[in-house]
């Protein structure tokens, strides 16, 4: 790549950040999804098993970027422990709607750091790695939507 | 075609009644599959989605049809709303039990106009309208169905 | 094949009662999947529809395998009747969420069903049959679990 | 649906009757392939595969058109037993020419009793329903083709 | 099947006849694509090759249809010739436009010819092929329709 | 969505400019593929076919794009009447020309309201819907260049 | 091409009565497909319905083969029967084994007949001509091998 | 791999000897389906092609499981001869029930030597190659049941 | 299912840690992928791609098979730290030789781990879980083949 | 390869310059595709994106061929415009009938070429490169023919 | 299109130096990929196909996208020599590590040429472009990433 | 066939021979390929299987054209050690170079006796086994050409 050093340096710091996210979500999407119980099992079941694919989806490209412009990346599971800003659930049992609400929030947390890391893209006027961002939080935001939407309760009658 | 004029002017007539039904059809599922909420958000979401998917590919052959006997067909917006007889429902929100029961109401009222449609056609002989009539009725009828199961409340218990 | 005729006679008579098992509850989950309402209607119409397929892509290697052995299987409505375990449930109503609790206790008994019959593979060394057996164990283990899960209801809110 | 109750009564009374004899024609014709034997096994044995997946296509869209007109279908296994026409045959041994002939009388009646059917049909105006009549009855014939040529032996020489 | 035997002889004759002529307008269909020319050249070609595409499709399910009411059917190129009423064109030069022009005729023919073949079909209730027929005759008003509109010369400009 | 409200509210309104427009601009897409007439019209047929598709394509995008950043979108028929700035066209008669190059117009037009909504989206660094913007722009220019080339006229020979 | 005058003239020619043949010979074929009879018919219907493809496979090339070298091709369905070789067969009941005799030697034929198109090529350096042929013989003489086996009776014990 | 040495050198031998069987079985499948005569031809060359496919499948995986224990496998034609337990058979001609039952017993001593090897194998607790062998045999004993039901000859009448 | 509870205790037991050291193996194997270099790259690179494809496939099953016996499984990328036996690599260079050396050792560990996990399936007759280790088993033998092949130097030449 | 050097150094030379054509070819078919106009816009578009395609697609077989067989090949841009005969064409504006004439002239050229690189090959009996060129051959003789009917004005009427 | 005709004029300038660029990166990409030797002969042979499929790709969107803007693009092989800033190498023999090396340096210029043409659409607000250019820049940095790592050499051992 | 009888004796046995020889070289190849070792392990492990799976594609066609002709093949393993000239290798260890060596030799032999049965197919105008022979003939110079590159060592640095 013809980027600076910092740029490399920067950047490859902000796509490991969020690929250790994107492991934690993946993988607190997919409990939640074997662990998921209720009238809504089956529905929800499988809303988490395609959002936890999109999630995972990202990880190989997020790791590729950072060694496509001459940086490192994540090398082990203790490495993701080290770097991850979602928080982990061991919890036992978790209402359907609670683990709706968590991810939600989740996901929330993700597109806000996308967006920072697009800002630092944008000052190195790395466009490439910006243009992948844009299509993951335009992911992240729709999984918002879905998680969202699911766990609003309409007035009254059911 | 064979058919004499007035078979090309009525059945041509039935035709863009039903296409504009169509049309106001597709797009009131498409807008409660936008603005779906609650704990069913993922389910009712496909459900119209699929149903909307199916009222929009009987749109093309509905106007090609009028086309290969010899008549014309729906030009514009503002033709549609001419002619359509499924009222807008441009409510800020929709209770999600009463999304499924107006589209059932909507659905019933296709149904009959098709049925119309067809003896028109019986008058005629024009024997391969009909038939494709024939497909769609099966179609709104099992929409219908499924509406009209999805909107009955279980006694008790849930 | 070189199995000695005991283990033909008594192979082919588990996989025929596993057969007539398998039928009945093939006709009783589609019947429900047929007969459903409920909020949960489009969920759990396709939740036994799937598992009507699984359970009914079970039939032909079923009887095929008993034919492999050189022994024979099923062959009419009735044969099914005087062999099946799973009682029939012809009421006109059934609650939703009871549809989902006497498929999961069926499922149950047929699983009971198949690891007897497992043992008597192993009994005459018949390992290609009891191959197959741990296939259907395995799915059958699967539709209880989604069966159990969607008949649980959570604390409190919903 | 917009039909009148009567033709909601009478039109699932014949679909019901229909939906056992396929069930009971699927049964017999899986029975005949599972136990053909003589030179022509696999020819046969694959003929009748043909025929049974066929047959069997048309259960779920049978079922489901009664419901989509507002009745209800078959429950379990005895239900068919109740309701079928066509006849078991449960002999150990049946030649394969005589199970071609067999099979070949059932789908004749079965051509009749659709178009029995589609008689009440027309009454009623159910237009859908005949529609999907008018291919299953193609359909038989065509099976029924099949096993008349299959059995005819020609003159001489063979 | 359980037609009666005047049904079998007359609609296996109609069926004959309608036969021929889909095979003598495949042909000229056929001469046309080969031998076209001028500035439209790919796009005639490539029309005239759909269309005859779908006019051979329709061959095989006519001859068969006969076959399974218990008739029999065309046998022979000189038997095409005795019953086509499709003229054949075996002129060196045909200018584009009327090789449309001609093909729009011999299409319309061909309508009159399967409308009058269906009146056979309901007078003996043989609604399988009267089915069949609808959807050949949707067919080949669309073919008609395409070959009438790209024949029509847009007044003034071009 | 970490958007700030104001920024939800104008981009939900460009949006829904943008996506009343698109349908407009369908609908008079597929009425010019419905009335095509003369030499061109397969080609023409098509050609409008293919860029309706695309057209259609991009609505369902735009309307979810609107509900991932909180906002709400169309809700009916009439309220497309009312966004709409793709003027309707509902002359009996149009010549292919005028056809390309009245569309050619409208792409133009479509082409700029996309630019100018790729500005507010700018402003509010939502760079997911600018991304997609980016996409359909190109598209739209592509259509743009058919159209105008489609409707240039070589000098003399022709 | 680059060809001389009489190569095209020659090629043309004897293209022209290869394409008759293959009409003639699929008619025929499509003849014994559709009135087959006996134990072996779904067998043999099979066996001649793959011939006739791999048949018709053929004409399109052939025709297109001859205007690619400047030449023109057969017009119409009493040109076939003007150029063709293979004689038709009318017979209301020709014996299965009898149908499988004749065919082999009419596929042996046209087998001579290519060989000799095959030299004409050569003549005249027309090596994409003969390169097409090859092919087309190593099918005919699969054909022939297919039906010379099938025709043969083992000795004693059938 | 973890298992001692004495498994890998004796379960290799084993699988040595059952992949110089499986070479030796296909090759007199595949002679048998090119030197096929008879009015059963086809259906014949056609069952002996599908059962030389399932044998060549299991060459490669049982070759690759003696690697992945740590073993080696065949190297040669002439190490296929020395290890092969299934007899040539170079006749000039074979009477097609002939082949038929040669192959049965071909298959039946293979199904033997599968189950010796899956002893070796639970004596070792090589859990992954007993379950390769599962499938197999079940593979085989299918081959031997349908040689077995094609080469009974059916009572009197054909 | 029917197994007793020790059973859904111990098994599920193992099964988590096996789910965790499959995660942990995952991240190492796509760490190297990542961050592989040399003359091999491309090689080694899709090995370990491939490799890694396959570890990920396991993770989803061996986390539903502990549902479908009742049991729970893993939560969060901290409990899959508790749990792992794979020891992280965070390296910042490590030789290409010695990451297929590494993974090498990691493999036959996950093969001795499942197989321990195979006796505890089969102490409690789950024969359903036995059998999907069995697959496992297999693949991950292969996995070290390939590494321990790939990793042998030849003597002298190269 | 077991041919001679004269015939690796012959044939390679041939080959090469064949190539060079085909490069220059594809990119003037290229340059019109991109830059045509008027009516016929979308239909001559798309008539050389094909013949572009189809060229392009003899490029890597007819480099590698040279490999095969000892020879070598192109190395650059430069060396293309070095051995190319097929002329370049950089004018501002070409008048699509212009363009269609101007490819088929080089058609032509390169089917003359294409020939006498047939006739090198049949010295040295290198029958797999011929093989090849009967192929391209057939396919430039395609596009001429195209070309040259698109060019052809039909007498008075359009 | 809505941009100025200087934006036209200098994006379509750009736009055709990186085509040039990309044919010239192309030819020699292919060179190698011919011309490639020594013990990793196939690893390398396949990586530059699949870099040459990749540089490919990117042409016609290329030149298209000039075209969209109102713009023209390349029109020949001397078209490209003008204007390719990609040095041609014609050398009869490359050491394969030289190959990797030199392809390496020419993407590192063609990402700079790239990120160039990216901020003349940025001062023409030429969204659509940029969004291109965006894809290619990752692609291109993704095939430097590829040639360095596999010509570093690992210290010592191999 | 209308090819003379010593044509049939000749060619069949020139087929046999080379049957023979894909058979061994086959094997041998896959021998290789199972036995592969060192750091190119991978990379030479898929090259030989494409090429094994390459030979294999060729030997039902030899068998079968064989047959088309009249004449008859290869029947057992022991047939085709009489008749293989491809030498086997049961070497305990073979050095992974000296395997590529060895089989490019055999390869290239394969071609001689390939293109010496061509000529025997010349003499007797047999241009459709010629036809065969000229595909095979290139694949073959392929594999040899790969082979040949692999096996050469670039001068110094590595």
């Amino acid at each position: 790549t013809d980027l600076p050093a910092e740029a490399t340096r920067d950047i490859s710091a902000a796509l490991a950040g969020l690929l250790a996210d994107a492991f934690a979500l993946y993988l607190k999407t997919k409990n939640f999804h074997w662990h998921m119980s209720g009238p809504h099992f089956r529905d929800y079941h499988l809303l988490l098993d395609e959002q936890s694919d999109q999630i995972f989806a990202m990880t190989d490209p997020i790791a590729e970027r950072a060694r496509k412009i001459g940086g490192t990346t994540l090398r082990s599971i203790s490495h993701i422990s080290r770097l991850q800003r979602i928080a982990d659930n061991d919890a036992e049992y978790v209402h359907p709607q609670d683990m709706l609400a968590e991810l939600r929030e989740d996901n929330m947390r993700l597109t806000a750091a996308m967006r920072q890391a697009h800002n630092t893209c944008d000052e190195y006027h790395d466009v490439a790695t910006a243009s992948l961002l844009e299509v993951w939080i335009d992911e992240t935001e729709r999984r918002t939507w879905f998680l969202y939407e699911a766990s609003r309760v309409p007035p009254g009658r059911e």
